[in-house]
């Protein structure tokens, strides 16, 4: 399955598997009903080495491969959507590659030597180091989701396994809690932020000295208002931290986006579920071909010394069990092939709109907490043109005036004294 | 009292008592032993309309004031030290007056009519309104307390007196008090200061949202570090607070302060009370000659009707305790008028001392209430510089570089899965 001519089509039906896509010619044209010369059509080799050929095309009349694969390092492995061209198209424009395709040869159908290429792990299959074509990037430079999660993970606290997917849907969960807590630390800054003002403004209403009078007395009852007109300042500044820091963080993707998460975390892992179901078809399959083959080894062996009074008719039905088990095998993998590749192709789409949520949430954060930066530079200048009309009156403070004022109010008698007579 | 030739020099040697002092001429020539010519000798006439001569030239040889005042507006009735020269001088560049004297003719020594034209009020000699010439300020149009002061008030809350040096006295200690109202005011600001920095400082320490990664990680990282800058901020301006503004309004004027000012308290006091016992002993004399007098007459009423055998010899002793009452009275009045002078030239030094202090006290406020606003103005300065860091790394954030941090550290595998195949 791996080694393709670049100007191979690839029509798909209703069933369908993962295939090399070349990117350098145009998209094929739509035509799922064209049939593939025989050379095409599918055969395979069974485990023990036997081959045999099977009457039934396969459902995707498409080509298959061999066991040996062909490097290719020029094409490469794209997923298709289920859906029709214009998500090909689309998926096609995504993951441009500018590397020409090379030029491969058919695979031969039969291959006397069995040689392990491809791995099945938690029922997805990969190929083994080494083999198969060299895959490139789907989105090279970009770090992207889609490229670097297909594989689980083992569990580092017990025997289950992580899926790639898991990291990133936790990724997003996490983002949500992280958000939350960012909200909780703004929040506490308001608390503070208030027990300021309030004790300012306590503080602002104290008689102390307030029997100073004068341009002096003045000046210090400005002092002291001052005060309060800080507590103002800072009260404005907690209230705008809430409606505009605070509470967009505990809101900004509300209950509806962890039911969101949870839709596609069901969604991947019920394709994962079904491939499961799948493989496990596929290996019920091949023993029971395997079971098969060897019924069939056995009766055409007893046949051959006579052993038995089995006559052709039994080894024609046996043969015939045979094909069938064959069929039925091709049947499962084809199956197989098709979930997996709509497991991949949803994994594709899924994990690049986690992406997506994620370079939002980021930019987000960051506009807000830009926000939290200029209200507090806000904050700093309003705070500054308290001082002002106190800095005013301590200016236009005149000792002379002040002692005019009291002199007014408690003079006891300007009549000096005289001398006394008789 | 109250007339005098403008020329009309002031001779003062140990006696003493207030006179008026023409500030338009030059200052008299320092000649403390001439003689005034005999017209300017004392009489006096006692509250019987009596007149009698006394063979004792007053200590003062000054010119006396008659009962009957002669107003005289251009002369001004100025104190003048009982030290010398020097310090009369000095008085006399104090207390600059503009207009010019004018020509009063001596008062005449025998006045058959009595009528009242002072009044002593606890002991204090006052003319009474309307009466005598009219007073200038010493020093106009600057409300100095030396102008002001003079009467004593009753005190409101029962039936002893406040004199108008108590007044200006309480006003001291009441700065004295004020400023440290206004130390313990500060003291609060800086314990809400403190507070404040403690609490951003703990916030500042939060783990909340520690998890977030990469360049939203730094910035938020340093969003919350900058909590303890602020902290940092407001706990330097609480400290300063303390060492330049309550400090100082705590320590200036120190306990010496309240000692001196009870100093002058004493002092002042002092003279009044010898003031008091001053006029108590003229009024003792005053009782004295008038029952001499009374004597004197009886005895010559006695005579004339030869109701009794009391020959001219008695009625000469007679006379001569009635001349000896008289001079005993007119020493008490000296010495009255002396310590009245002492007392009225302390008032005017130390009522001005206070003046001066009183300026001081406010001038130092003031450019101690300037230092508070100059650190306000610091400290938010500081503080916004505070948030620079915070908003450089919410500019840098990136997060692509972010996915490409996260997704190296987190990756499961980057194999693409392929179709099964037998």
């Amino acid at each position: 399955m791996t080694s393709h001519s670049p100007l191979c089509l690839f029509i798909r039906s209703s069933g369908g598997g993962l295939a090399s896509y070349s990117m350098s010619s145009p998209a094929p044209q739509p035509d799922p009903d064209r049939q593939l010369p025989s050379c095409e059509r599918r055969s395979y080799t069974s485990p023990e080495e036997l081959t045999f050929h099977t009457n039934s095309p396969s459902k995707a009349n498409r080509c298959s491969s061999s066991k040996k694969t062909r490097k290719s390092p020029e094409t490469t492995n794209v997923p298709l959507r289920n859906s029709g061209w214009c998500k090909r198209e689309r998926l096609a424009a995504m993951f441009c590659t500018t590397k020409p395709p090379g030029s491969v040869s058919p695979a031969k159908r039969q291959i006397n030597e069995v040689k392990e290429t491809k791995t099945t792990i938690n029922c997805v299959t990969f190929p083994l180091p080494g083999e198969g074509p060299e895959q490139q990037l789907l989105k090279p430079n970009e770090w992207s989701y889609c490229d670097y999660f297909w594989a689980d993970r083992k569990d580092p606290q017990g025997t289950t396994h992580v899926t790639g997917f898991e990291v990133l849907l936790q990724k997003q969960l996490k983002g949500k809690q992280l958000q939350k807590e960012m909200a909780e630390f703004i929040h506490e800054r308001i608390k503070i932020e208030e027990e300021y003002a309030k004790n300012l403004s306590k503080l602002s209403l104290s008689p102390l000295a307030a029997q100073e009078e004068g341009t002096l007395g003045e000046a210090w009852t400005q002092l002291k208002k001052s005060l309060h007109d800080e507590a103002e300042v800072h009260l404005k500044f907690s209230n705008k931290l809430h409606t505009e820091v605070e509470k967009p963080l505990l809101t900004f993707r509300g209950d509806n986006f962890k039911k969101d998460l949870k839709k596609y975390d069901h969604h991947i892992a019920d394709l994962r579920k079904q491939l499961a179901s799948r493989f496990a078809s596929v290996e019920k399959a091949r023993k029971a071909l395997a079971d098969r083959q060897k019924d069939l080894e056995v009766k055409t062996q007893q046949l051959e010394i006579k052993l038995s009074n089995k006559t052709e008719e039994d080894i024609k039905k046996a043969r015939r069990k045979s094909t069938q088990a064959g069929d039925d095998l091709m049947r499962c993998l084809d199956l197989y092939n098709q979930t997996q590749s709509k497991w991949f192709e949803e994994m594709v789409t899924t994990s690049m709109e986690l992406e997506k949520l994620e370079v939002e949430r980021v930019e987000w954060i960051q506009q807000h907490l830009r926000q939290y930066t200029t209200l507090r530079h806000e904050t700093d200048m309003f705070n500054q043109s308290t001082v002002e009309p106190v800095d005013q009156l301590l200016q236009n403070m005149d000792p002379a005036k002040d002692r005019e004022l009291w002199v007014k109010e408690n003079k006891t008698g300007e009549v000096r004294p005289v001398d006394l007579d008789i």
